[in-house]
């Protein structure tokens, strides 16, 4: 089982990330488009990394909002698996 | 401003839905997928209707499970539209 992060790497990692916050054990990105079309483009964009990883996002639509949110459920917290994902979802248009 | 529909019209349109259920002032509809990439194709699928009615559900997606949530938020509830979106929704594969 992948191995969960203390809470001074939590803060160390998330400093290194822009526009994620701690959201309890959960890191979260909210991302803001032109309209509910955009939105579900970019919710498109983060199959083939969330494929690759074998590490699957929430993710909620509410309109041109997307918020996405990454742990490791089986860890019961957050691991360097999420912090890598995010790096590359960080990364999307 | 679209007309709120009363506890009774809410009761008899739900009755008229497969899998639908009220929640507050929402109705949700919950769809459980193979994996993650038939729950982004669903998700894909209710873009045409959503942008055809000019109304958008909310949408949560966790791995395999699609939640699709819908009300009129401008009117405070829940309208004729919202259940002739949920029925179109209804019939997407």
């Amino acid at each position: 089982m992948a191995q969960l992060l203390t809470d001074a790497e939590i803060a160390a990692r998330l400093g290194q990330l822009s526009g994620w916050t701690l959201s309890g054990k959960e890191i979260q990105l909210v991302r803001t488009f032109k309209n509910f079309v955009e939105a579900i483009a970019f919710v498109n964009q983060l199959v083939e990394p969330a494929e690759a990883a074998g590490h699957h996002p929430d993710i909620a639509i509410s309109y041109n909002k997307v918020t996405v949110s990454v742990t490791t459920h089986d860890a019961g917290g957050l691991t360097n698996t999420d912090f890598e994902l995010a790096a590359v979802i960080s990364g999307l248009g």
